[in-house]
């Protein structure tokens, strides 16, 4: 189907986003316009400790207002290898570097209205190193078995898409 | 942990967002600033067939410039009961009612900096009526098994955070 973008506004200059008004001509020939929310892509990474668990970082979310259970998580630096972003990640909220990085998939996290995407991997052989937060996270780290962290999905103890989706990844290749 | 919000500012008024300035106090006592985009509630519904494949639609996102293939899903109308919402999505883009509609979980899609949350259902036992699309909705249905799914989520064939968690759930509790 052709879809046509006839001219594009940048309504909106933020800190993190940029909100752009597309205008836009349907299959049908009717224009309509978007609202789209530009947003640098992301990585974030399911470490998998020796015993099977998978660590997990606590962290006060602000947009939802609540203490959040999630894999760790960032933005790329500019230019960055989502690989390299991801394993920074890692390191930065958990000190620990992955053995092993597996790119598992990439998703758009809210692909009606924003260009946000997120490279996932699952980290193992992890080796300890220090935590390395930045200056204005405070985080801290819990481990769960696979069938622990299913039931917290399904209990509504972890709430973000990026968790949900690499654990339940996970529980999945492990019961094949 | 203690955060607090000092002042909220709304900056910018949109289509479907609007975007806030929030000044927060950290547990060290000191300041900073949370851009957080505010966005109403959806949800989103997996639809199962008799064969037990799953049912998708594919359509154009401009946020991302391409035809991709996802769960029915929307934005709730203004007051308006989750499981109602996923219902009246799943017969609007696939022309199916739920004999049975089980909810599996509620995500945040963006958790860092936005505040749309996603409630998630199964249909099945489905009822065929008549496709009934928004006016500028093209969208088109195809029907893969689990394992297909599973292998389209590797491949980068599906690639939006609500299909691709709730296709994984559907799956893992399959493979239980």
């Amino acid at each position: 189907m052709a879809y046509e973008t006839i001219r594009s506004e940048r309504v909106f200059n933020g800190i993190l986003i940029d909100i752009y008004h597309d205008v836009i001509r349907l299959p049908d020939g009717r224009e309509t316009v978007r609202e789209i929310v530009r947003h640098s892509p992301a990585a974030a990474i399911l470490p998998i400790d020796a015993d099977g668990k998978l660590i997990l970082v606590r962290q006060y979310r602000h947009a939802v207002n609540a203490m959040t259970l999630e894999i760790p998580a960032g933005i790329l630096e500019k230019g960055e290898d989502p690989a390299a972003g991801a394993a920074r990640e890692l390191e930065e909220e958990t000190g620990k570097k992955a053995g092993r990085l597996t790119f598992i998939f990439k998703f758009y996290s809210s692909i009606g209205y924003c260009d946000e995407d997120l490279s996932v991997y699952i980290a193992e052989d992890l080796i300890s190193t220090a935590q390395n937060l930045d200056d204005d996270e405070f985080v801290t780290i819990e481990r769960y078995s696979p069938d622990e962290v299913f039931q917290m999905i399904i209990d509504g103890k972890i709430i973000d898409s990026k968790t949900t989706a690499a654990a339940l990844y996970y529980i999945a290749s492990q019961r094949r």
